[in-house]
């Protein structure tokens, strides 16, 4: 097959036929499939399922120093908890915080806390006018969602396969103190799936904001999450900030949502301890505590960060078979045609497609009318508004390897008649 | 025994030597005893250790719908979990946002929702300059502490045997526009114990505030927590406000800290349709959804309303011992001195005293250096400042009834020996 802008008009009508036929026939199988939401499939869930037999009406509640889970106490999180996600995120245990059951609620805690109350020594971003956040994008919608959800002004800064587009990063945030902090993530991002680069995060760490309380919101939800069997490294941003004496700007998140149970897992964030303090300072009105009980579940049945790690195994052989058949399919059905472009990550929970420009839109709607729900065209930008209508993030991990077999090959007809549908005008 | 303050200053200075003898052989004891804390005993937390056992690896964990517990959705909660709630609230299900751990969070939550976004139709608050809470007093410190963190200043209000002085409360609710809302734990208040009568309810759904924008944060933490055989009876605000068209005013909260597990129960709130909108609103951005699983732990173990009530004389068979030992104490002890007062509460987790005047600083002191720990003076007031430093809240659940007794009845000459003291000058 040729690329379809070497095609001719004639050739481009005829490809069209073909595939339009093959809409239709899947079509009438009036299929009910998801590529949505990057949520574990059953069989993922069915791994954790002994974790529910580790505490029994006969357990010992206590940790390690005594204390009872089961009673109010302990604001952040058990020492081992604090130590086994400290070891995962490469920090100290003084650096951890270990919360509730979601990473995107700490997040949302995050900016709620610097919007009313601010940074250390400084106003709250409420009283400072209007302020701005940079959006690496493609990202997660989520994170805009919270930023907007606040009025916070957003600012796309394009992705590549090595991160945010730094130069545009640095001059931005040097130069405009109304910029606030930036969504990143930075281990298999969410959607494109690259890891950041040593030298992005190094350029990261030695940041010169204008604004003093600039926050760099690293959200690792996939560092561990790997497909390939060689994962990415991430350099340890932590450590690149003390060497700069920058480690006020990082605030780290990641959680087991989908290690263990999405909605019941354990999320942590971690800090400097001068983050830490002014968090804290927040936490201890907020709550008297998150939920020991299932932290306790959480450590007996991964016992540390090896176990956590070597749990994630069991993971892999269920998704990496679903990455292959999504990068398989959209290699052999339309690489050849060059009207889309992604990357094939080895880790975390999506992949993202770059479809010709202004066909996105439609490519969802297209597969939508032949029973494949994916992610709304533009959810991957603020505003949901992608300026070039091309970016699709495909979440392959909740779906059988059967159903998506179905919907990828689905999903590349509808890519290819959009695209097709496009260049005839 | 004399009244003492019918006593004269030889038979003052008798009694004070027959105290300060009995307050040394207590202080040689090295005693460590705590009665600081609204916290559940270990006998009450065993009772809830089946319900470790009702979820394992065996367990179907879909609800009647269908559901799968164990991965993301459902925002606002199970339904079976919602109606259990809503028929302990005397509320509808649709009125019941099930939330995560903690009913403190999601007050936390709703002051914070209040504070940057506003009520429906209304400018946020903090937007509207200094603006005000009702506290009855004395009442909980922790809610104190999320008024206080947000800078919200705080009216006392002082409280009876009926609960808030209402012609107060309506006196500077309809006057002052800047005023947003009231505190209240309306049955079996937090620490006095009282519950408040049905007038009180009616009052507070007829009030017409002068801020479009008050709100009643009515938190039911201890809506079934009965210690006498005939509990209170509170009247259904929800219901009292319907009738007034003032259903927006109250947003109601309870949880099952002190029921199951505290740290690792639910937590509910319950508000009108409008209200319930704008929270949701904000809940949306802030999470994915709380913890399923432990929702459908409590539904599987206590199963419905019935259930649960039925449960709680589990726990009032536990603590309504506890409750005798000191009020016992406090009517044989301190009674005919007349240098304190108390009420005898039907429920709730508090004995609420108040020492003489100017002595509960004092008598807090000397329990303390005599090995009982007791909460701060001045706690049960906002900014910790009680202007007659007279309450003491005591919390009788946590020691066991051999330590209690013992505590207690250190408890009873401090707060003599500091009344003698205080009348000798």
């Amino acid at each position: 097959m040729k690329c379809y802008s070497e095609m001719n008009r004639d050739e481009l009508m005829s490809e069209k036929n073909v595939l339009q036929g093959k809409y239709e026939e899947f079509k009438n199988e009036g299929l009910s499939l998801d590529m949505s939401r990057g949520k574990p499939g059953s069989e993922q869930l069915d791994i954790s399922m002994p974790m529910l037999d580790v505490l029994s009406s006969e357990s010992d509640c206590r940790t390690d120093e005594g204390f009872d889970c089961r009673n109010y106490g302990i604001l952040d999180g058990i020492p081992a908890v604090k130590k086994m996600f400290a070891d995962i995120l490469e920090v100290s245990s003084d650096e951890v915080f270990v919360g509730g059951n979601s990473s995107l609620n700490m997040m949302f805690d995050t900016i709620s806390c610097l919007m009313t109350q601010g940074a250390p020594g400084c106003e709250p971003w409420i009283k400072q006018g209007n302020i701005k956040f940079l959006c690496p994008v493609p990202g997660y919608d989520r994170h805009f969602g919270v930023t907007e959800y606040y009025g916070i002004e957003m600012i796309n800064v394009p992705m590549d396969s090595n991160g945010p587009d730094m130069d545009l990063v640095e001059q931005l945030v040097s130069s405009d103190e109304k910029i606030k902090g930036i969504w990143c993530v930075p281990k298999y991002a969410n959607p494109t799936g690259i890891t950041y680069s040593d030298e992005v995060v190094r350029r990261f760490a030695a940041l010169k904001p204008a604004a003093k309380d600039f926050r760099i919101i690293w959200d690792n939800a996939y560092v561990i999450h790997d497909v390939a069997d060689e994962g990415d490294k991430l350099l340890n941003l932590m450590d690149e900030c003390k060497k700069n004496g920058t480690e006020d700007l990082p605030i780290m998140f990641t959680s087991t949502s989908k290690i263990t149970f999405p909605g019941a897992g354990v999320a942590v964030m971690a800090c400097s301890e001068n983050n830490m303090k002014s968090f804290k300072e927040r936490y201890k009105f907020q709550t008297i505590g998150y939920d020991k009980i299932n932290q306790l579940r959480h450590l007996r049945y991964l016992k540390d960060s090896s176990g956590l790690i070597e749990y994630m195994k069991k993971h892999k052989a269920v998704i990496a078979p679903k990455f292959k058949c999504v990068l398989d399919a959209l290699e052999s059905e339309v690489r050849e045609t060059g009207c889309a472009k992604w990357e094939n990550p080895n880790g975390g929970y999506f992949v993202s497609v770059d479809v010709m420009n202004g066909t996105a839109k439609e490519v969802v709607r297209l597969c939508k009318e032949a029973g494949v729900v994916l992610t709304g065209a533009g959810a991957t930008y603020p505003y949901g508004k992608d300026p070039d209508d091309s970016n699709i993030r495909i979440a392959p991990t909740y779906p059988s390897v059967e159903e998506l077999e179905k919907a990828v090959k689905i999903f590349c007809v509808c890519v290819k008649l959009a695209a097709v549908n496009k260049l005839l005008g």
